[in-house]
């Protein structure tokens, strides 16, 4: 049975009023619908064959190789790759708008930063501009009187009697922490970053990437916490120039992305420990769906969190059993620096390595 | 005769398969489509009406009115507003994915940067986390051996004397030129920076900056290099949980974004010298569709770009004449530190100063 290929569900979205014909000239009966067809969607490997190869992969997977071998011949730490950020799905073949995911990449971010304590050889494969290790900690200021936010050189100052540029003392402290772990994992060669845009950058180097990582076997994690756009428009059936506004109104039709987690799990690591997320919206949704993708693809761990509450509570759904990770107020108030990642990291460690031991048995 | 409602156009956009019955089961003849419709658009008031006010909308106000007042009251300079970076449309109301807009802010951040030199004083309202004036010369370092992108991480190291973290020797002249700069810009009230993200933050602080700016007269001048989304959904016409996926293919409808340069130019800030921008991709369209749009909105200046070229070539269109302003491989050689912007703001000044001349008489 392939489970990639959902049933088909006439059901439309909720709150959606149903579809209107065109043409109508009064406003308040303009259309703003957003519907669902039941399309079957291609598979992954249609999509790789009718994608275009993107310009970098060649250059990551060098990179990748080299890194992965380092760490199978040299070291004997796991390996995690880490998915951060939102992939980009454009409309117009020569860009200029662009659906997005929302996802500042914090998760994988300080994930990384957890892995890399916890002797952990972190492969960051990241949305390009999108928060990373270390140095997401340094943001914009919030300025008061000036301005509402300030810029990355709000951290440094000129020194008056050397003239050399330096961190202000307010920062000193927070960037040498951050600056001296940050060195440390590159020199120990325990922190690769590469980085994605588009929906195809994304998929081609995730293929890439497992692939090359399933050589070291149980001891390689994928952490896929990456927001990965759910529709896309195949390249061939994009219009070729920027969109046009004198017509009205405009209507998107677009393919459902093929569920790369099969061929994942099933071809390209399949015997590395994986770790996927399900964020929703709508509680009553999160956990069936989470359960279901974990029956379906028959990996190691889903990680259910909602929007609004995803910084302070998961879901951890292993086929043995269901538990829910939380900071609790008490916990925050106790110490404001607490990360939920923190928690997250810990667990499957622990997770990771019952996997090791029971995969060598 | 309102010029706000353009012509219904039934053409349909170049490269656009004509649309097909839903429901096909063969993946090859899925759907794809984008297709205008013709719709009338909103006029800006109802926008206002139908949209919530944003959230940080009064702090920001507050920030622009002490800046324009400063200006007003104690100095003579002219003042400049630029938009810059690209608006985002959500289409959830609890947004997990929405439409952006390519534009890094290139333009935006590199004007403000000259407009400075000139004398100006610069409210720069900026798509957050969009490049920012003198901090966009320290974007994420390419890194040769390790990774392919640093952070920001990368210009700082810890002095093992002092054990302080300073800038990287490499980098420090340069370093030492942008914080010298945007302190003193700081210092002196000649920047304010004020942030906004979706369409709805845009359009509400744009009516208010414009308004605000508008006590200064001709020595005001708006300079709208934002990349503003064309098509919206409207809040309540938005489902408000993350859209499904499991039911195949998506068709979105949207709605076009009504054309606030006219407001702006009529009622908002008549009397101010207004600069808009019109990008595209088809070489065919530019020319016309600039002059058009200084036609229907009676403004001082049009500059014309298209995605390829806008770096070297962009057209000035005034009500007078229109010129091409172009960076030349030869002069790109002779300083390969030379920005059309520099060739851009010299060429506003002047106008602008002789528009304040004209209008004082």
């Amino acid at each position: 049975m392939d489970h990639s290929v959902p049933t088909p569900h006439p059901e439309t979205l909720p709150s959606v009023p149903p579809k209107q014909g065109g043409g109508s000239r009064t406003p308040t009966t303009c259309q703003s619908v957003l519907e669902s067809r039941p399309f079957e969607q291609i598979d992954p490997d249609t999509y790789f064959t009718m994608n275009p190869t993107p310009p970098h992969l060649s250059g990551n997977e060098a990179l990748i190789e080299e890194f992965v071998q380092h760490h199978q011949f040299r070291t004997s730490c796991p390996v995690v790759l880490i998915t951060s950020g939102g992939t980009i799905v454009p409309l117009e073949n020569q860009t200029v708008r662009f659906i997005d995911n929302f996802s500042a990449g914090t998760r994988g971010a300080a994930s990384a930063e957890y892995f890399i304590a916890q002797g952990y050889a972190v492969i960051f494969m990241h949305r390009e501009r999108s928060l990373q290790p270390f140095a997401r900690h340094f943001g914009p200021v919030t300025l008061t009187s000036q301005s509402t936010r300030g810029t990355l050189l709000d951290y440094l100052m000129v020194d008056p009697d050397t003239r050399e540029v330096k961190v202000k003392p307010d920062y000193q402290a927070d960037m040498y922490q951050a600056v001296s772990r940050y060195q440390k994992a590159l020199q120990e060669r325990r922190l690769l970053m590469v980085t994605f845009t588009t929906l195809s950058d994304y998929l081609f180097l995730l293929r890439s990437a497992t692939r090359c990582l399933s050589t070291l076997g149980p001891r390689a994690m994928c952490y896929l916490a990456a927001a990965v756009s759910d529709f896309f428009i195949p390249a061939q059936k994009m219009v070729e120039h920027k969109i046009q506004s004198a017509d009205g109104g405009l209507t998107l039709t677009m393919d459902q992305v093929p569920k790369f987690l099969r061929p994942l799990v099933y071809e390209w690591a399949p015997r590395s420990f994986i770790v996927s997320f399900k964020l929703e919206t709508d509680p009553k949704l999160l956990i069936p769906k989470a359960k279901h993708a974990l029956t379906r693809y028959g990996h190691q761990v889903v990680i259910g969190n909602l929007l609004t509450s995803r910084k302070r509570t998961v879901t951890f759904i292993t086929p043995e059993h269901d538990f829910v990770i939380h900071l609790s107020e008490e916990e925050c108030l106790q110490n404001p620096d607490l990360e939920i990642e923190a928690k997250i990291v810990a667990q499957l460690t622990e997770l990771h390595r019952a996997f090791i031991d029971t995969t060598e048995k």
